[in-house]
């Protein structure tokens, strides 16, 4: 693994709300880059997700910085001038332009943001940046999270890095989570921008924890435009394998996740049925502790999906786990014992064939565990 | 406490599931009584939903007989088939038409109901039948509930008592819960078939444990038609306040809650978006996590509300816990030490105001403990 030519990494620590630890980190690009984003559909956005929408229209952007512990979400005019200092005043430090730095933050809510604790230390920030530190950047992204997630990608000679962080809910719209994905293939602004969306479809809103979504939800795309790309299909592959492979580290790091849950929905009459009846059984918390408990309890999935009130014949629906048929005309086709020991893997895949047209969906997701409950009763996130 | 004139109770252990308690239970009314009933809105419904459809449009009942610990879901024709011969069998014992017994059942879903195990035991259930059982036909219908729920008032000598069993997944519509409504107070059957799904709105479908529903969930609303009724007002009001304080117990009940939030959201711009945004709170695990660790966190709520992606003024809101200010103007307006004190009392109320307009809604949840995925894991249910 090795940084897309031009990019730079730091982290420094600032007390923001964690201690001894990195919790503000810098993507540096030494070229003016293209860069888009995709921000949460939550109507309640934070500060730095109102600014970046802004900010990314700019022709080019040289640098993403990112707090971890504190929101800066629900923080009103001061939130917003809180987080515009902060770009100002780095800027200045890496001698480009304020409409070049693009925000992210996440961390709890309604707080204000600890300036007086960040601005002084945006020039170690500065100075330690390296093409190296990629992985001191994604520690200081992390909240609940209990590792750094990095994925990458080469493809002759064009490098594609993903940094993210997740952790609790994740749907329907990437919640709490944070992504940036940087290449040195040569874009067009405009293609990144149709690319961007389409890709984050397919795969940051393809997971899902616990239905919530947060206020601070972003993914940059950015390219530092040093490389002359060969083949383009080939590239747009790789920067969606990142993407779909930092997902699937997402739901594998959810607060609590002992296993991660592909359920894929066949033969639904339209795209849309076949869309809700995904996500109604990866968010059912029966579902999920069903798949925490290794219970082969067919019914709960049923009834998941009839709590859309979609109308199937459910009397039709086969379902597969992990390969092995489990049900067939209302009927368990596999022995208790063989299911259980199926349900144990750490990786799930869970396909219903609902023979009632020709449309698919996919989704991924964790179980549901004690362990959720004890890092959201006790930590304020 | 006295069952309504005309109606009896009784129960037996069946071994359906469970061993050693009850788990058929009768309800036999004396006389021609007037019913009605609403069902689980779930597409996918389970045979004594099914047949309970069509029997409810008999002139009178008799009879309502329920199991627990079996759903008689997903079980196709054959299931209708099991349902079918015990209502017949049912009815031969009562001496009384078939067209007049009301089944119900709640348990796990996708297997046969051993009728070999029930239809031996009808006898002795009609048998048992006595003014006295209320208590044991309600502890018959339990399944993970820890209590039987009986409420019960009296108008004007007129008798309302009610019967219900939930315990887990209770949203959005009045899932896996059973209720048995009975009066002796003169109504006709189109009066009920017209109160009974206004008042079911107004109890059953505003309570939420983990936002499942099931495919089994039915109310029954009888009257013995013994007592003629001076004031309807008043006795309308008392099945009204039966038919809430059920609903109350249910969350009380609910899977591993602790504590009982009632959510009010007020000045909303439209009913749905009250609804709406009440029900995106109430089932927030984050939100319900949060009260469960009594983390005065209020950001979760903005948050919960935000991912509706209705718009609002979220600058402007208002939030009351308990009758104390919480927020105002994004600012929390009582000590972290209050508030945290507050959030330890069993039962919640959480005022959420949000200035827009003028209709508000009211949605009562339960906290989400380790308890509730300590059930689900290990329960088949």
């Amino acid at each position: 693994m090795e940084a897309p030519e031009g990019f730079k990494f730091s982290a420094v620590e600032c007390g923001i709300k964690y201690e001894n630890r990195f919790d503000l980190g810098l993507i540096y690009c030494e070229f003016p880059g293209v860069a888009w984003g995709v921000f949460t559909k939550n109507s309640v956005k934070a500060a730095p997700v109102l600014l970046g929408k802004k900010i990314i229209k700019s022709e080019v952007h040289r640098a993403i910085v990112v707090n971890s512990g504190n929101a800066n979400a629900c923080t009103g005019q001061e939130g917003l001038e809180d987080a515009k200092r902060i770009i100002n005043d780095l800027a200045e430090h890496l001698k480009v332009s304020e409409k070049e730095v693009l925000p992210a933050s996440t961390g709890v809510i309604g707080e204000r943001l600890p300036v007086n604790k960040i601005l002084p230390k945006l020039k170690d920030l500065v100075e330690g940046l390296s093409p190296l530190r990629i992985e001191d950047f994604a520690k200081a992204i992390m909240t609940t999270d209990t590792k750094p997630k990095i994925s990458y990608r080469e493809v002759n000679g064009i490098k594609v890095l993903g940094i993210a962080k997740g952790a609790g809910m994740i749907a329907p719209n990437m919640a709490t989570m944070l992504a940036f994905i940087l290449t040195d293939g040569v874009f067009q602004k405009e293609t990144i921008k149709k690319l961007l969306p389409k890709f984050t479809e397919e795969s940051f809103n393809r997971i899902t924890i616990d239905g919530d979504t947060s206020t601070n939800d972003t993914v940059y795309l950015v390219s530092s435009n040093r490389k002359e790309v060969k083949d383009y299909q080939e590239l747009k592959q790789a920067i969606l394998d990142v993407m779909k492979e930092l997902a699937y580290k997402i739901v594998e790091d959810g607060e609590g996740v002992t296993k991660v849950i592909r359920i894929v929905i066949k033969g639904a009459k339209t795209k849309k049925h076949a869309k809700e009846l995904a996500h109604a059984v990866a968010n059912s918390p029966l579902v999920k502790t069903a798949f925490y408990g290794a219970d082969p309890n067919w019914g709960r999935l049923f009834s998941a999906m009839g709590k859309t009130g979609i109308e199937f014949a459910f009397d039709k629906v086969e379902v597969y786990l992990n390969g092995v048929c489990w049900v067939n005309n209302l009927k368990t086709c596999a022995s208790e014992e063989e299911l259980k020991k199926l349900m144990e893997n750490k990786d799930q895949e869970l396909i219903i064939k609902l023979k009632e047209g020709r449309q698919s969906y996919e989704v991924l997701t964790g179980d549901l565990t004690e362990k959720y409950i004890e890092i959201n009763a006790m930590y304020r996130s």
